[in-house]
């Protein structure tokens, strides 16, 4: 794991009131941050390293805490692959031009298990250690292309669980909350609330299957989702596409 | 993380219950091992190697796997200490000589932030590759040394969340179960059971605070909690201690 130091590398005031972001570099995970900063929280900002991401989407995740000025990035390092004969393991191709209006009751290929769990199982322990209550991740419940841990029963019961898991929940100091303030919203939605908070979606990226250079591939499931919100929000995605 | 096969590298028969057991290569969770075995399950065992672990616990953990005929046996790297400006990152001074019995008001500064919870999120993943339905992990509530993410109720939250994260849960295919068989056992009467269980306690370690050679402090608490339940047993420890 490395710690990047952006704005406040020396932690925050104790006044402010800090959470963690979960951030993937993503439009969703992007706009989650502006809205965590919208509601006066002090951002730090958690991305993973794991087998099945490119340095594409790291990258963006640097430029997304840089520009958007956390308390402190990090980047956590871990091994989804080696687990023995599993889809973790495999090369699996990204499936490309997918029906993904007709997709939610298939788990697509690109499901990591557990993924959500153990990013914020890290998530839970970081905010124990600054005292945060709150979390913030960008899962999304209408385009949720068929992962199981992005649904609001899920983040539920995780919000469940952390409040008994930690010594803060024992103790009664302070309640934990997970706010996925995307669950409800569509691409276009998220879109819109995007631009009205000022987000910069041309650092970001969204892309399954980028080009080394980091050009979105335009047919995988978030290239396509990430197409049509912003055309549906009546705007052009500023980032480039491979045709 | 490095795999490593033991007595069944190329997986399991179809006909087999697969389990992932958290196995730390101490005394509880090896005889939880030896509980899995004993219900029928194929056991596949997974370590944690992170800041504040000694090799000297990985290495029993790896005496335990190869002794006791697990399926696979994985080793996995997880990095707590790199949080700024935390206890995860301190170095601190293992307490000798505490009182035990009255300190389970008080979390210790052993306590790791959301562990357990990290642990879990890890075995979950594997279980959901594997199609197991169980997971098994050690964790004790009446000499649970005050750790919030020991406790049954936490247990139970971690299972509900569990069955909503997963593809499995999704799909009704199978309800994931996680077994904690100590959770109300006395440490006098983990090691009856293990004793029962044919379990050979001279190849495990429980001390927080071990010599290079492996020698435990006999003062920690984990130390004085161990040692008091073999004497409660009735039983001699096998493993050496510093005096």
């Amino acid at each position: 794991m490395t710690g990047e130091p952006n704005t406040s590398p020396a932690g925050f005031p104790a006044t402010s009131k800090p959470a963690v972001v979960l951030l993937s570099g993503g439009l969703d995970s992007t706009t989650v941050l502006a809205v965590a900063k919208r509601d006066g929280y002090t951002p730090f900002a958690m991305t993973f390293r794991y087998g099945q991401r490119h340095s594409v989407e790291i990258d963006a995740a640097r430029r997304v805490a840089q520009a958007m000025g956390v308390a402190k990035h990090v980047v956590v390092d871990i091994d989804l692959r080696q687990w023995g004969g599993s889809a973790l393991t495999a090369d699996v191709d990204v499936p490309k031009d997918r029906d993904v209006d007709h997709a939610v009751d298939e788990i697509p290929v690109t499901y990591v298990p557990a993924r959500n769990t153990i990013f914020m199982s890290f998530a839970l322990a970081w905010a124990e250690v600054l005292g945060a209550d709150a979390i913030f991740i960008g899962v999304n419940a209408l385009d949720y292309s068929g992962y199981p841990d992005c649904r609001p029963e899920y983040v539920a019961a995780f919000e469940t669980m952390a409040n008994l898991a930690t010594a803060a929940g024992v103790q009664g100091t302070h309640r934990l909350r997970i706010h996925a303030p995307l669950q409800h919203l569509t691409k276009a939605q998220i879109v819109a609330l995007g631009h009205d908070l000022g987000v910069d979606y041309s650092i970001t990226t969204s892309c399954y299957d980028p080009a080394p250079d980091g050009t979105a591939c335009g047919h995988c499931d978030a290239c396509q989702l990430r197409l049509r919100g912003f055309a549906e929000a009546g705007a052009r995605d500023p980032i480039a596409y491979a045709d």
